[in-house]
């Protein structure tokens, strides 16, 4: 695929990446935590591609989040030396990777739990300590210490191992929580501050309530990944409109059977089955009182009942997904355009890594 | 990884598939098709590896089945020559591609509307002609002709174009709905034949009714694919049981937030968000009232409430998903093992192919 080809050219279904709307949300989310003093750390998991890190970094962002050590080794080897791993690790292999990864980058890793401690402990030393976040489940119900006591006795314990410091808190929180994620933070750092533990790192993070940061008084810094391209979930959310968002999925309609079921050529494994609350599979851009009422593997079924102009059989459909990062992660190449002309083909090169 | 490592010292987390269990299913699937004298051609989608697709055409296979063209590209590249592409095909480029696997091997298409028709006829000249079936739709509303009327209109389009050969009807049905597959497939051929045309090949697909195959007498041939590795849905269906899955996604629990919270390092990039009509994301072997009730990326939820004994952090988890065809597009490579010991590394050659 060559530089300037049209978009109409290219082989569906593909996702493309709008460049100019993906500068201009790298930019608007960066000035908000400019604004309120606030470090911002991106989450990698939404593009898996180290050149729109950079021009993450680039802008302002602080460094990078991973999930997986898989990912954070793909950044490191791409230059990246400031990364957060957010995950509990567990596992011989694991550890011996993270504990080289640690020699080589500035490393911060999270655990909610005196198992994956011990691990961690039993890995790490002295001479090279690991910096360890304790997380906290301020309501999102997934990983977490469940009270700012367990918070801090977690804490005493990674301060007692001499291969670990603790380095903070950390949350992924339920959205629009901002007052219980600030209780939880502020209490837990009154709880650690009696007992003399330094905490330099208070780590908030997620992307509906993205904009409404600020209201997390204690927090130093916050992560997310989606703001970067945007995605259906984000609009509904209230954070943009559909013109904000970057990617678009180009899917080709490939039958008409009835008058009122159009079938695309994107089905499962160009647009995933993630509904995030949905009842449908995406917006259709061109056809916005289309539904995408089911996929299977390559098909995408539409109901075009309340269509007034329907779409006819070889056209041309751009598809926003209902959630960005999981649709990069299938993927082996994103498309980036401006105005339409192929301006970049990037690898998605942390694609798959899910070790 | 070196054979013979035992499946528990494997990075979780891991799609491993027993070689055993696959086997056998291969064998059942073949059988039950050799015993009611009628080809078989498997759906590659599932493994998406040609040695697996090797498997089932020496247990007896007629060729394979793909949907799309870079797919069918893979296995022809890997030396399949008689490959049936399920799925209407339009674009310059991937007609072009077609035209040129048409000259390598034995191929089959699609159509089910003019437009298509026209295409392909316009792609393949009478030296060298594209063998066209008509997809009817029975009852599944996806793609396909609405009647056996407009199966013969189709045909007769087909049979005119000199580049093209009208080769039979085929079918992706509804489950279960065996009479009305034949109803339209017999009235069809009925019509097909008083204008004199020939119907080579009459192709009945699905799996959950797969074993009923037998009650579309009109039927030559069918297709399926998730019978090879089995999964959740293949159980509630009744075709297998558990113990017939040959998948299983092996993860960690690396969290214990609450007495009846645990979080696997299986999130819907290991297991994908399909639900295919259950209310959770796979069967837990080893804990089977443990329900994953929500998946992030990384993260699976699994609520223990109703579990007598409870897993510990650290421990590893078998999950059967719910629909296994999509669990290989996402990981670059499969585990085979026999008795818990592997026995081969297969790349998923044709993983991610979208176009």
């Amino acid at each position: 695929m060559t530089k300037g080809t049209h978009i109409d050219q290219l082989q569906t279904p593909v996702a493309i990446i709008d460049e100019d709307v993906m500068d201009a949300n790298i930019k608007v989310v960066q000035r908000y935590f400019d604004e309120i003093g606030r470090s911002f750390r991106p989450h990698i998991k939404t593009h898996k591609i180290p050149a729109l890190a950079r021009k993450q970094v680039e802008a302002g962002a602080i460094g990078i989040n991973c999930q997986k050590i898989s990912e954070a080794e793909v950044f490191a080897n791409a230059g990246f030396n400031d990364i957060l791993i957010t995950f509990n690790m567990l596992g011989d292999d694991r550890l011996a990777r993270l504990k080289a990864l640690n020699d080589r980058v500035g490393l911060q890793v999270v655990a909610d739990n005196e198992v994956v401690v011990r691990a961690l402990a039993s890995t790490f030393a002295k001479n090279a300590p690991l910096k360890v976040l304790v997380e906290c489940d301020t309501g999102a119900g997934r990983n977490g210490v469940q009270s700012p006591e367990d918070a801090l006795a977690l804490a005493l314990k990674i301060n007692a191992e001499e291969g670990l410091t603790f380095h903070g808190l950390l949350t992924y929180p339920k959205a629009n929580t901002e007052d219980a994620v600030e209780a939880f933070f502020s209490k837990t750092i009154s709880l650690l501050k009696e007992q003399g533990l330094a905490c330099p790192v208070v780590s908030h993070g997620g992307s509906p309530s993205l904009l409404d940061s600020h209201l997390v008084k204690s927090a130093t810094e916050h992560r997310a990944g989606t703001y970067i391209f945007n995605d259906r979930a984000m609009v509904r959310a209230g954070l943009c409109d559909f013109d904000d968002c970057a990617m678009h999925v180009v899917a080709t309609v490939v039958s008409r059977p009835t008058e009122t079921r159009a079938v695309l050529d994107s089905g499962s494994k160009a647009l995933t089955s993630d509904l995030l609350g949905f009842e449908d599979y995406g917006h259709v851009v061109d056809y916005p009182e289309a539904s995408i009422t089911a996929l299977s593997e390559e098909h995408a079924v539409v109901d075009l009942s309340k269509c007034s102009k329907k779409p006819e059989i070889g056209e041309r459909l751009r598809i926003i997904p209902n959630h960005t990062c999981v649709v990069s992660n299938l993927y082996d190449q994103l498309v980036f355009h401006k105005s339409g002309h192929v301006s970049a083909v990037e690898t998605v090169a942390a694609r798959g890594c899910v070790t």
